[in-house]
This record gives C-alpha cells, structure tokens and sequence, in this order.
C-alpha cells in the first residue's frame, strides 16, 4: 500500500472537491473529516468515500454550497433543513450554533433533517469537547442491522457518540449500535475471508458465515437485546426530533442516487462543573489498573485511535492503492487546465 | 410464594415509609416506584429496597422530608442538591420542573447530586413520555463492573433510560451497561446456581462461575468494549454535569450507613416533529417482522414488562416470603399504636 503524506492526501481530496464545486472552506471540513477518520484507522469512514461524495453531488442529490436553513423551535431547539448539503458542512454549522446557545442557556440540541452523510462522530465530539461542550451526537442510516430475534434488516447501524471535555484533553467515544460495520462486510468478502458466527443473515435471514451472502443481508445488533434496545431507541428519537425516514425507507447514506432523508441530533451541554480535573484522575486510574490475561492494559476508547493519528500525522497514511489511485483520478480531473 | 393484592402492597409500602416519617406525597412515590418494578417483573428493584430505604432514614443518611434544592445554571440547565432526601422524590421533582422548562426552551436538563437510589429509571421516562416528552436519562452506582479487559470493578452499573412518545403509547428502554445485575448475582449465590461463563470475576480478577465468589469481585460490562465505552461515558457525564463522585469513590447506593454521593441527569426534549404516527407505523413493523429459530415473535423493549403489569394488576403480585415478611413487619411496627 502506498503511504501517502497527511498534505497531499488533504490536497488532493480539497482539489477533488473543490473540482465538483464546493468552496474552499466546505471542502476543508469535508477532506479533514475524512482524513482524521483515515488518521484514527477507521478507513470505512475515510477516503474511500470521495468518488462518491463528488458523485452525489454531479448527480444533484448533493449541494456542494448548502449551509442548511436554521430555525428556533425554543430557544434550545435549533431545528435545521440541511437542503441536501455536505455532510459535515451542515451538521458542525448547526453544532457550532447550537453549541454558542449552548454556553448561555447550559443547554441546546440542534436536530438536522435532510443532510447528507456526516461520517465519523468522533470528529464532532472532539471539536466539540476541545471547545469545553459536553456531547451526546446522533445520527441514522439505512436499515442494516435486524432487530434482535429478527431476520430482516429493519434498522440503521445507528450511532452514538458521546465527548466529555476533562483536564487532559477530550474524552470521546464513538460506537455504532451494529456488532460490525458493513465496511467489515465487504472487506471479508473482497478477502474471501469467513465471518465470525453471529455477525450476520443472509437475504433469507438464516445466520451465515458467508460475507457474500451477508452483503445483502442483515448484522446484528452488538450486545444482544440491549444492543438492539439502543439503536431502536436512537432510530425512534432521531425521528422524533428531526421527522426523518425510519427503517428501510431511509435512503441516501450507501448511494450516489438517493437524496439522504435520515437525521442528525448534537445534544449539547455546558458542563459548568469544574470537574475537569476529576475526570482525568479518574481515567488515570482505569488506565493503571492491572489487566486482565490477554491484554497488555485496560485501554481508555478513542486513545488507540488518537495514539495512531500522532505517528501517522508524522509518518503519513498508508492507503489501499485503488483508493489513491480514485484520489488522484479524482483531484487531476479537478484541475483547472482539464475542466475548460 | 404469597400472591397479594396490589392494594395491599401498595398500603404496606406506605404505612412503613410514613412511619418513618415520610410525608404522604414522598411516601406515595417512593411506594409506586417499588410497587412498578414489581409489576414489571424487576423485583431485585422492588420491595426487596423497602427495608433498607426505611433503615437509611433511621440511620440519617437520607432524609424523608427534602425535595432537593433547585438553581437555575442557565435557562436549560437545573442544578439539584437532592439534600439526601429520597429518590425518586428529589429526581421525579426536578425531572418535572426541568420537563416545564422543556416545554418553552425545548430542551432542558436536571443534573442532581447528593440524591438517594432512584431505582427503575422505566418509571421516570414512561411518565414523562405520557406527559409529551422525550427522555434520556442517566444515574450511577456503586463501582460494581470492570473496564473491558481489566480485573477489578471500577464502574458503576450504570444504566440508561430513554422515553420516547409515540401515537400508541410510550416506547421506553431502560437497561445497565453492566452484562447481568448484581441482584441477578446474588439470586444465583441464593440458590446455588453456577454463573454463565464470562459474566463476572472474583476478587481476584479470575474468571468465575462460582457466584459467591462474584459477590466480591466484578461484573463484566455488557457487549463488551462497547457496552464498556458507553458505561464510562455516562460515567463521566453524570460527574461532569453534577460533581458526582467516580468509581471506588461511589457510596450509599448499597448500603444503609453511608450518605450518597452518586448523580443523575434527566434530559428531556419538546419533540415538536408531530411524528407519532410515524412512530407507531415503524415499531408495528419491526413487530409483525419474522423471527429468527427459538424466537416466538421480535419484541419492543418494554412492552414485555407492560404485559407483566397489566396481568398483575389484576391478579397480585407473587412476593419472595421474606419479601412479604419484612414488609408486614415494617407496617405492622409503623402502626400508630406501636409507636406511643
């Protein structure tokens, strides 16, 4: 795999975008978005999501210039059309939005409609906690997952992130509410590689090893029943909240054809508490208490992937080589001298 | 077992609390909290607490009067001093005045220290979801669950709850981020019964099956480093929006000597969406699905235990014998011609 550096990967998705017509400052948070995933080692969040992103927005289901439309529905309720725009361009507008409110009123949610994919909530979260707000971060996608003792694929991988800021940075975890991603799917079956048992159904809804079989079926929920409980209770508040689709009539978040009707919700918290120094005690703690056989420690979520991002910030990332080669497809036809 | 009425119940829980100098309206939901985890099928939290909620009082450590003292740290954010009194006096108190709030703002949040057990958290959000709102909310123990790949309990068990309203009634999820319950625990030791493989650990940090054992060691989380990530985040939360203490540091929500320094943070949203009958629609399909092997039919989280309750509401509820006796003898001694 080709190990690219951390600027020409961020330069060539900017060019790439901004080819497609997104501004300068939209496609900033679009590649950054991207590259921290990347950086992190969640590459199922990462550049592979370029070709169609540009592709969404070529096929008018994506507004490489909306902001979203804001509107108070309280004044802790920011309530927003996200008019198909970029991900992650809508939602840390509304976020930041929500987050000034936040600071006056000790509390603020910023519901999103119509917006497009926002990927990794790590990233929010850890603006967000940098920026002294406690997060709680929502959003839903294509039904993926079935409900637990079902067959069927009924619900989106639904995650959750929560940012909790604390003396020693940003505490930040990010989980979906699937056992695995779909990305995991896929990257099995290009491996020929067997699925764990209990990851996934087949079209059918009869368990399978096969990740083939498993691409058009269904993941299970992690954690069994109370997996499953969670992510109901995300799709069911995500759509409370923002009128978004439900289930299978989501689309928009796996296509380039689809406008995407799922929702977003940042729930955000002035902590007022001054408990910054307590909370870092206390993850000192986990992190010095004797593991158990089979683990080297007891490891604090999201520090491995922040641990990765320092050495590959230095050293560069290492990408599957048709994802470069997409990326570099991508930022030549941007070029100004092959666009006249 | 005995069968009792639920009338009958419900006088026993609040002759014993008013003899202990509980004011009729505390005394009435200390009672119905108790009385619906009964109903549910959630004895480890019902009756069973009445005695040492009585002995607490006794002992000083909480306090039957107190209704918690309120502060508004902005328009959304109520900061509550539950002043030790009881539970779900302080909690359901400051869950409504945070809930009014709601209703204007569209958000709000109660964040309560120094409040005792608030028991089954179903109870809260069911009622705030009749009432039009949606809930999450949160509350710590006692460190009884290790991180993910650690050997002693640093964690509390806890739990989240989440109320939804939908046209045909409250949806509500309320689950530990622990895999099984300390009560669940201590019914094994009870009866002999060895634990499932994987569910706790000995004082030690040995895997073990032996329930005894379990009793001084450590519960796993649920879902593993998942459930782990959700359980600390909460943790952190709960501190961050209360000043809660952490971990070890945790005390009063087991015992009957020590005054509660735990925390709880009820956050309610004005839904505003009109999506009820949306709602509705989605839960039915996920209902009428097809079930996997060994599966009757896909389930709703919560509406088992609203079957249970009905059915007992009806027909009484089966108490454990020494339940029942303690309770007739905490009635019985609150009589007023036993307390001349």
């Amino acid at each position: 795999m080709p190990r690219i550096s951390v600027e020409e990967c961020r330069q060539a998705a900017q060019l790439a975008l901004e080819g497609a017509g997104v501004g300068t400052e939209a496609a900033w948070l679009q590649a950054d978005l991207l590259l921290d995933a990347e950086l992190r080692g969640l590459p199922s969040h990462g550049f592979l999501r370029l070709e169609r992103i540009i592709a969404r927005i070529n096929n008018g289901v994506a507004d490489p210039n909306a902001r979203g439309l804001h509107s108070w529905r309280g004044d802790g309720f920011l309530s927003v059309d996200g008019q198909q725009g970029l991900g992650p361009v809508v939602a840390m507008h509304a976020a930041e939005t929500a987050g000034e409110r936040a600071r006056q009123t000790g509390i603020a949610v910023a519901a999103i409609a119509n917006n497009n994919h926002i990927g990794m909530l790590a990233w929010y979260a850890e603006a967000l906690a940098e920026a002294g707000l406690v997060s709680i971060i929502l959003t839903t996608s294509e039904a993926l997952v079935h409900p637990f003792g079902g067959t069927t694929a009924l619900l989106g991988t639904n995650p959750i992130a929560i940012g909790v800021p604390t003396d020693t940075g940003p505490f930040v975890i990010d989980l979906a509410t699937s056992l695995v991603s779909m990305g995991e799917i896929h990257d099995h079956a290009h491996r020929g590689a067997p699925l764990a048992e209990g990851w996934a159904l087949d079209a059918d809804g009869r368990p399978t090893t096969d990740a083939e079989a498993a691409k058009n079926g269904a993941i299970a929920p992690f954690g069994a029943a109370k997996g499953y409980a969670l992510g109901l209770a995300f799709e069911l508040l995500v759509t409370a909240l923002t009128g978004a689709a439900l289930g299978r009539d989501v689309t928009g978040t796996l296509n380039a054809q689809f406008k995407s009707n799922k929702g977003d919700v940042f729930i955000l918290i002035d902590p007022l508490s001054g408990q910054g120094a307590a909370l870092s005690a206390y993850l000192d703690t986990i992190r010095q208490t004797p593991p158990t056989e089979g683990f080297e420690q007891v490891l604090i979520p999201g520090e491995r992937g922040r641990a990765r991002r320092a050495e590959r910030l230095a050293a560069g990332i290492e990408l599957a080589e048709p994802v470069w080669a997409t990326m570099q497809r991508l930022r030549d036809a941007a070029k100004p001298e092959s666009r006249i």
